[in-house]
């Protein structure tokens, strides 16, 4: 008898190691997760994803199934064929790691590597908001805005040069803030949780009055996306003006993408998406002002599905995918 | 004994008609070439290729073959699937004209139709210089910005909506100026022979002096983008600006899309790019200013390679893939 296959996801996270095990009908069966960190040694994250996924696979072992591979998410950009880690700014002393080829000396499988929003395009077009749409724009906003291209059902990789569907840095404002990248006016600087604090700190520096919430976070030194979002709730002008700036980049970009793609269907996800109806709004506005080749009703613009469960299930899709093209 | 496959591509332009006669090795054997105009009506531009297409069906028959298509490419929308033109910019009374059927009525074969851009991305793929890139990005430059794009060799068309490729309309400078699509700042407004001639009109208006060159064309009435590009040969330092700033927007607008796609080759025709010395180096220095995810240096930038030819080959391929497809 053949034992049915199984695959380990995980996603290599900036406070947390996750890791589930996933079998080929995009059932979640386990899971594990553990801490990170931006001080987290190679040698020690090697030594945790090996201890999750040994467990794992004990766990598989009782279901009388077998791990056939795995699929690792990160953030940054990645050298998939090498297995590499090339940047990665949240773990960065993974920078330069050949962490897939060490974990599959660890383990005995083979073990497969990703850019964690490419990740999450497999995960939300396997079993999430993507499920049955040909072709659309994945954007995930978190500290930075992460982006994928899914084209005939499949993760768009372009020439393979190691980096594709990189929205975020699609030039929205030009003249606008420096990006982490080094350019100019990327969506990220208007669109991800780091523009929503930054935007606090910018308006106090240059004199502007907060109101009482955000006095206080900026006080204590902490003004997050979570403090701005909640100023935004509670009706702080400032905050609602900052994630409506948030969804009017959003809404040039994929105005701007969905001319040149002639493609209609964006997904979005992330931590920052939770704000949905903060900047929905003017997203929506900002769309039907841009798009001019088409009619803005035909656009579907969808909130992400899976929430952090697209990490983990895409990067077993990841591995699937990756074992079905060796065959 | 089987005659070989011949078909006609023909080029719906604003002056001239023009058609030939192509081999399935892409060789162009025999051409025609026929005024058109913005007064043509419907019936007089079907009475004309109907009769371009007889007398190179005649030429074909002579060498022993057999016309199997026809392939047409225009400007503006295409509703490809009923071979309609949606709006024609440059022939404006074949607006909502079914011309393929009615083509094919006449002629009794099958005729195709598409967007000249489109048209011009098959033509460079095939015979000019997209031949052997698996993916890139085609800009046309003439009075308009017509793109297309190339994905796995072959023409890309997204959800198939009536458009794809329109890079003319990417936004790269909001708060700029209207385009002729109704939204503000593309891609168009800044990088097509309108810009051009605009750029010398708004400048005269706002009191700019102009140089000899300029003043005297403006005095005629006369400001086309040809008299912008001699004033530029010239040393004019406004129209050199002009220029300046139509290599700024493709720079800006090929590092987003490149970023995006993950690819790092653009393809660039269309009368304005017979400017191409002036506009160069400022596009090759925003794309390095904005390329941050990428070694600008991997970005290739090519002229396209077939001129005119690259309608006339681009809509006989589109005869011989939906053949293909066909069958």
């Amino acid at each position: 008898m053949i034992k049915p296959h199984m695959v380990i996801g995980v996603d290599l996270g900036g406070t947390h190691l996750r890791a589930a095990l996933v079998n080929e009908d995009g059932r979640l069966l386990a899971r594990e997760r553990t801490a990170s960190g931006s001080a987290l040694a190679p040698e020690e994250a090697l030594r945790r994803l090996t201890a999750q996924c040994r467990t794992l696979i004990t766990a598989a072992r009782a279901d009388g199934a077998r791990v056939a591979a795995i699929g690792l998410g990160a953030a940054g950009s990645i050298d998939r064929r090498a297995g590499r880690i090339v940047h990665s700014p949240n773990l960065p002393r993974l920078n330069g790691f050949l962490l897939a080829p060490a974990l599959e000396r660890e383990l005995g499988l083979p073990v497969f590597l990703e850019n964690d929003a490419n990740v999450y395009g497999l995960g939300e077009t396997w079993q999430g908001a993507g499920v049955g749409i040909r072709n659309w724009v994945g954007l995930t906003l978190g500290t930075g805005v992460g982006g994928c291209l899914i084209f005939e059902h499949q993760l768009w990789r372009g020439d393979d040069l190691g980096f594709a569907g990189e929205i975020g840095h699609l030039p929205v404002l030009p003249g606008g803030s420096v990006c982490a990248c080094g350019a100019v006016g990327c969506l990220e600087t208007l669109a991800s949780g780091s523009a929503l604090a930054r935007g606090v700190t910018a308006a106090r520096d240059r004199g502007q009055i907060l109101g009482p919430a955000l006095e206080q976070a900026a006080d204590q030194g902490r003004i997050t996306p979570l403090a701005v979002f909640q100023a935004a709730r509670a009706g702080d002008s400032l905050a609602c003006e900052l994630f409506a700036t948030l969804g009017w980049a959003l809404g040039v970009a994929l105005a701007g993408l969905f001319s040149v793609l002639g493609i209609r269907t964006a997904i979005i996800g992330g931590g920052v998406s939770g704000a949905w109806e903060l900047f929905e709004p003017s997203l929506r506005r900002a769309l039907r002002d841009q798009a001019r080749m088409f009619d803005p009703q035909l656009a579907r613009v969808k909130r992400a599905a899976l929430g952090d469960d697209a990490a983990l299930l895409g990067a077993a899709r990841l591995a699937l995918d990756a074992l079905a093209n060796r065959r």
